[in-house]
């Protein structure tokens, strides 16, 4: 028997009332705080799809007074507000896209006015405000907001972020870092030094015109800069791997150690972190496999790959999803994780909505290019 | 007891109610002939995303037997079948994405299961088989079926789709240029010399390897070929602005004549299509503008670009919009015409889903990226 | 007597004595205002491997005070001297590689330390002050020095280029426009409404970081920009084709009528120039080909392509060449014409070195990579 | 009164006797065996810029009969021989671009017909058959004209080069990866796992359409390939770094080894290696410093960077230079060595010609890009 066909009444009729009730149905309404760079265009192009969330108001400080469809080549003409003049309440939750810094201040107008915040900016990720002070050079000055921020990988992190009033959204390299590394760590099975030589498209560096991200100077180039122990990253990739390990960072092979080292891709969009690491005697490949395969059993947005395939830019690239690839190198205990995320999506935009989904009990899938 | 309704309490039951409703809801089941191209994964990468469609089943004779995961870096381990084995009437619709000639019997054999089609390929765009003979050098033996195909372009045709059976979807480049030009055929304005020289990306000519479309021959480089009367897409062209005219082609500067240029450019999707059109005598800008805005009102995929805008690759790319802009020479009678669209959306893919929505009645922005 | 020996005996010993000659040669010693910008490195690259010329001095107002490789990556420590420390007599010719306006005080400082000059940019191309004031909007100062200002595209002005002591060096846009036209023009053929759609590699916009030229807004994209009849380039080819003319514009299909439409294209470098041309009856391919022939007999850096080819970026990039296809739409009068070069070799710098080689009467492809 | 210098007659005489001696002089005669793939190309383009050097013959197979402006965007007419139609011995020496190895038998030709060669495959790469059968998979039966190899790295073997007959040009990986390890591995300080994250351009996988190299495929992408220890460069790695090391390869940190990961790089050319490697106790930044000087000192195609300074590909692509940086990871033992070259260039044809240059007894730097 047809699915649908011939012999009920009206098809146009059945499909008609589906769409009536998204129509119907109550919506999400979202802030975006900074909507005028690249997470903030993502975020307004995934809401907009979103079958259960939508655009409330947009700010620029940039482009205050204008429209967006002036600042992108899009047709929407919502108005960009100064933040002072932004309805902070008249929204469920509120999306902050402000550089470092800038965005405490924002967190704490948002949190006073009773919204949910999602923060895709560095302010709120680390919970040591040393540390903060350290990476940042800036001290903090929200500590009552950072005692309630959640770090906003749902993978790591899922049934906090459910009960969260503000999630801070992960850095871009450092989701691709760690959902790479957490199984390890978990497992306890992090140790000596780690190596994570990152790739990322130009988007990461922001929207603001520069000579290092400028076409001539980018395209048909690889750039590597502040490799080593250099870039603020490290400082959630330390974090949350410690949390994961629990204590159990192994010492065998010498103290654990993270060397990080980002080149600027010439791409627009992506992140391939290819990460060395020594695993302890006695830990084989299959073992790994499965402690990755528990690890993130079930997770929509976690593609683990199979044995002889590695991650590439394209896994990742206008989806939601990290792509891991595992490759044990041949008679050495050396472990090669292939990390590939969209760093506008799964490294910002999309996590963040997936992070709204999450807080607000819907499908975490809602919205997302899976 | 409504299914998705107005008075329960709590947002989080709200929401979890309203996402059951999708589920419960009866989807489309869609199955795709040629589904290792890149307009193949297209529609499957559209139809996984669609809230009242779904994928049936796939085929593909250069990978049958093995998995979308093992062709394309996806996590979708639908199985590919060889053309015999797919199951036809398993289907609500069947997309068909071969080459012209091998989709001829391969469309008869989908309407007779009884399926509605709607054709990737040429072989049912042009309604004169001579035509086709001449332009594809391959004789039309499929003359029944091509007499109730309708040629897919939604913003010219969109009551003889709703009723189709079989629906040809248009070139990529005849979309944009169509598009573009196709308002001014309706007013009667058409005439004389008509250039439009067109840049598409490399996913155009499809995933098959050579070395015209290899990275290191096509990157940092702009190719035209087949310029002047030469590219296979004339014949749309022609028709499609012909049928618009009806009758009315101007004849003031000499016999309405189409130059076409196609250049290969450095980028995997979009097609920009810059057009040079001389207006008859009398007509001004603001009567041109008004028969753009006119022909194109409350059209979801079609963005008429205000006055002193071009249409540019990034207004139309990932999306399935066609991006117009009207930009009027001074002290001449010369309006040039800047069409984007994507090639595998607006010019292929997405086309072919909003076809699909037009004729099943469902909304026909559903699953589309806006 | 020969500079450099006659009569030696063994191979090793003869190319011994050769690259000894060289170094005994003296050297043209030249100087580039305004290094630190996409042309000025490139004439350092071509000056460093010319066999008769050297860089005496370089300035640089951003970076005065640091050396070369620290703006760029490459191992030369010259210094950067701001304008007025350079010892412009210390120089046999002079490179300016200034914006408009700003190059025509400079200019008048080197002409006056009685240096040869060759200035790239718009500030000595157009005879005519008026027509500068139209399209610069700046009134010219140095109407003395204008008069004794060669039109530097040796092509067309070799002899005069031979006696000059002053070079303006023709745009980018213009080099690839006039070239593709100019034997039309002196054959009289040139008539009617002529359209030039060009296409730009980035490097074409300068360093100076700006939105447009960022990559993530330039990669994936294709740009019209100042189509029509608005980009300053229209007067240096609307100047020279008058010229190569000499009164003989054809009215019979009207007058003549540049329409000028660029894009800026996804690439580091290279400009594809696509013109429309209506030819005169009676005007037939063999005739005009026998014209193209003739016009660039001899040419060094014109490559006139067969029959059946048309240009591409990739026959011009990294070459001072300048590849032109002629392509007769059949059943037309309409000639396309593609014209490629490399904006910043053939556009720019290179052009320039070949005026040098012109000027002094050096081999004219000495230093240029053919 | 001279325009330049001082104290001879006529500038134009002097430099057009200049000109005259360069055309006098006896030109070596080189011959090309595979001339249409990417290194052939390369080569035919150097030696038509080289002051002392000049293209005899090229061989192509898949192109034979036909000329090389019909196989690449070039003006040049050189007609393409079948191999067995190469008059061998019209030619001081011969390059051969061919795979694996079908070299063999072409280099004994070579060598019979008494005609230096140089060999870009890597069948005369390793001294070892028994390493070459297992990495190669293939049988090497030319022990013999193996015995008279020299490996073509000139930094590491000048003097044999000097006095070769058969030079073997080494692998674009290996040539990023040896020229940044070998100070170390000279100063007995390479030990323990030395890891090399290498990116290279497409144009490394050769000329050959495939769906891995199609643009779509590799452009806005990054993608690993055999990583860890299956790569075939490998085996020149070690070779050559033995051999640096003399037996004095430490075992402080347990047995040094290679692992290696290349990846494919949406760029056309350019490699760079990140390499990660721990330095013996007592051995600081100052001694790693004076190591590299001490080991490139003089060498003109070695850009060793200055302290804080990272090599990119822009350092190296389209010139004949590795450009090196050494970053010391603050607290740790760890040097990170960033090694870029152009792979087309000092990775083969540009290498090759540098070899030629050697054998030969010209200007090591001649008709190479600086």
């Amino acid at each position: 028997m047809p699915v649908f066909g011939n012999d009920y009444g009206s098809e146009a009729l059945q499909t008609e009332s589906f769409f009536c009730c998204i129509e119907r149905s109550v919506m999400l309404r979202a802030g975006i705080i900074g909507a005028t760079g690249y997470t903030g265009i993502e975020l307004v192009k995934l809401l907009r799809g979103h079958p259960a969330a939508q655009v409330a108001w947009l700010t620029s400080e940039s482009y205050a007074g204008q429209q967006l469809s002036d600042v992108f080549p899009c047709p929407w003409s919502d108005p960009l507000l100064p933040l002072e003049d932004a309805p902070l309440a008249d929204a469920d939750v509120v999306f902050l896209c402000l550089p470092h810094a800038a965005s405490m201040p924002a967190v704490a107008a948002v949190r006073s006015a009773g919204v949910k915040a999602i923060d895709l900016s560095a302010d709120f990720r680390l919970s040591d405000t040393a540390v903060y002070q350290r990476w940042y050079n800036h001290t903090h000055n929200q500590a009552a907001l950072l005692a309630e921020a959640v770090y906003g990988l749902p993978e790591l992190h899922r049934e906090p972020i459910r009960a969260a009033s503000l999630v801070a959204n992960p850095g871009c390299y450092a989701t691709s870092v760690i959902l790479g590394l957490w199984p390890l760590a978990k497992a306890g099975w992090l140790s000596g030094q780690v190596i994570a030589d990152s790739k990322s498209g130009v988007s990461g560096a922001g929207r603001k015109p520069s000579l290092t991200t400028s076409f001539v100077e980018a395209n048909e180039n690889l750039s590597p800069y502040n490799i080593g122990y250099a870039h603020r990253h490290i400082a959630e990739m330390e974090q949350e791997l410690r949390r994961g390990a629990g204590g159990r960072l192994q010492v065998a092979s010498g103290k654990w150690q993270m060397v990080f080292s980002p080149h600027l891709l010439p791409v627009s969009r992506g992140i391939l972190s290819t990460m060395y690491v020594n695993l302890p005697e006695g830990v084989d490949a299959a073992g790994v496999r499965a402690v990755y395969a528990d690890a993130f059993d079930g997770e929509p947005f976690v593609h683990l790959l199979p044995a002889g395939r590695v991650a590439t830019l394209q896994h990742a690239v206008n989806t939601n999803r990290c792509a891991i690839g595992l490759t044990f190198v041949p008679g050495t205990s050396t472990l090669i994780l292939t990390s590939a995320i969209d760093n506008l999506l799964k490294g910002a935009s999309g996590q963040a909505v997936q992070n709204m989904n999450v807080m607000f009990g819907l499908d975490e899938t809602a919205g997302l290019p899976a």
